[in-house]
């Protein structure tokens, strides 16, 4: 071991780690760098670079400078209780996530509005049934999360002519976006809404928000489109609300259970597309190019951005 | 009949004229507007607003002073061999129609690139198989037409972080797009892209472009997505690209013939995407308004965008 050599462990349990390790090698070629396990725990870590982690992980490790989170939701990691107190966790902005959640939730919206599904199913029974041009006033859109993903699909929607309205937990200001915050102003922006996106973090507060008193409040015939986390979704009220078709459909990336259960009602509704949690996928270039330049901002005292609240959660 | 008030025709066999003409009279409150039919046919307008019209249409009409087509391309109206010479034929700029393309194609290119047409297929089978992110630079699409639609697509199309290069008969300038012009670069372009869009006007220079040919420059595993007109594509060549895997996937909204005749082969190729020319329709309110701003400059003799130069085509 080289004194003084800068040492970086990686850990995500279920993620192949060679290319991750490959990664942040050539990006500080001088440091000592491995993937955790259990057998390796008493080795002691500058920086750890981690996707749901072990509570295990937290229990080896003392001597951490800063907990750098492979996704822009912290809530696997703030979920442990043996966390180390005084840590700085330091979550992605972007990192080449948000364009990817843009093109998401663009595509399930335009698939709604414009009626692609539809329009398929007509052709495979060689049906040709033209319709007129929407009215996008008809199809109001709410992003609930204005961080650096939500802000940027909303800012994507906007280009296509949407009307488009924001939520969180304080107030943001993105171009062309009229923006609400704080719970006592939900209702009114549920109010506006038809197209509900949900890019929240996962938090005390916004654990169940989508639940049936919030699909009450949108407009008729109303669209879901959940790229958060599972535990944001109330799953029977969803079921309930598309069987009453308070909701006419609902794009499901993330669920409380993953992967989704065989068996689980979410694969089989007609009027739910379920995907695989791959909404936005952690970009590895990018992720640890950004982690290399807060690592280096961090070891000349430098503030750097993403770094956690642990009271909020975000 | 009022001396002096302005005469507005309307003329759209497969169209009904009835809101259209509420339309135009909205506008022009104190003009005749009324519906060409072989009956009506000495009326005499000053202004013809039409698509797709009848040879019988230009026989009658001896005084037009600007003939309005209510779409993108004028092939439909510059086809007619009794169009009167001299006469100004002026098309929409956009008026609506460039978002929705753009959402349109921005729709085809995401399924595609995003493969959320397996997704779909998987979900149906109740699998789960996530895959790692797609490089967007493995996608590079191809944008043929850069007028003011083919460049509001491009520009979409850059937003989402996908290569894009732009091909048209003269040099255009679209940021973020690298453009080629004229047939000479046509092969250059063409090495340069995997996604081909094609939104050039109807002429006889651009007839027939989408062949085997051009198909057999694009790189591998390239997907068509055709929203400009079904003269464009040689249907033939388009099958066999597909059957070799030359062509993965095939998007298309316009056809030779339209309706796509039952039994017509493209309804049933897998590959195939089949859509009734709704990729951007002809926005009533928007495109009147367009007209009418023109019909008043003209008026007072000033020069108006969309003058269609008859022997370009477009």
């Amino acid at each position: 071991m080289v004194a003084g050599a800068m040492k970086i462990v990686f850990h995500s349990p279920a993620t192949n780690a060679a290319p991750w390790i490959a990664e942040i090698v050539n990006a500080f070629p001088a440091a000592q760098v491995w993937a955790w396990t259990p057998e390796s725990a008493d080795r002691q870590a500058d920086y750890a670079v981690l996707w749901a982690p072990t509570s295990a992980f937290f229990d080896s490790q003392q001597h951490l400078k800063a907990i750098f989170n492979i996704g822009a939701g912290a809530d696997g990691v703030l979920k442990l209780a043996n966390l180390p107190p005084g840590v700085p966790i330091i979550r992605l902005n972007d990192a080449g996530m948000a364009v990817q959640m843009a093109e998401y939730v663009c595509h399930a919206l335009f698939r709604f509005a414009r009626g692609f599904k539809a329009l398929e199913g007509n052709a495979a029974q060689s049906l040709w049934l033209p319709h007129p041009p929407i009215e996008r006033k008809r199809f109001p859109v709410g992003v609930m999360g204005l961080g650096d993903i939500g802000s940027a699909v909303a800012r994507a929607i906007v280009a296509f002519g949407y009307p488009v309205y924001g939520f969180s937990r304080s107030l943001h200001h993105v171009d062309g976006v009229t923006t609400y915050a704080g719970q006592e102003n939900l209702a009114a922006f549920l109010s506006e809404v038809r197209v509900l996106v949900c890019l929240l973090p996962l938090t005390a507060e916004t654990e169940s928000i989508l639940n049936a008193d919030t699909f009450s409040k949108l407009k008729p015939q109303a669209c879901l489109i959940n790229v958060g986390r599972g535990k944001h979704l109330v799953e029977a009220d969803l079921l309930s609300a598309l069987a009453s078709g308070q909701i006419a459909s609902a794009t499901l990336d993330v669920f409380r259970e993953e992967p989704l259960p065989a068996g689980h009602p979410f694969w089989t509704d007609s009027n739910i597309t379920v995907t695989p949690h791959i909404a936005a996928i952690t970009v590895r270039r990018e992720s640890v190019a950004q982690i290399a330049t807060k690592i280096r901002a961090l070891a000349l005292g430098e503030t750097v951005a993403g770094v956690v609240a642990r009271d909020r959660g975000y």
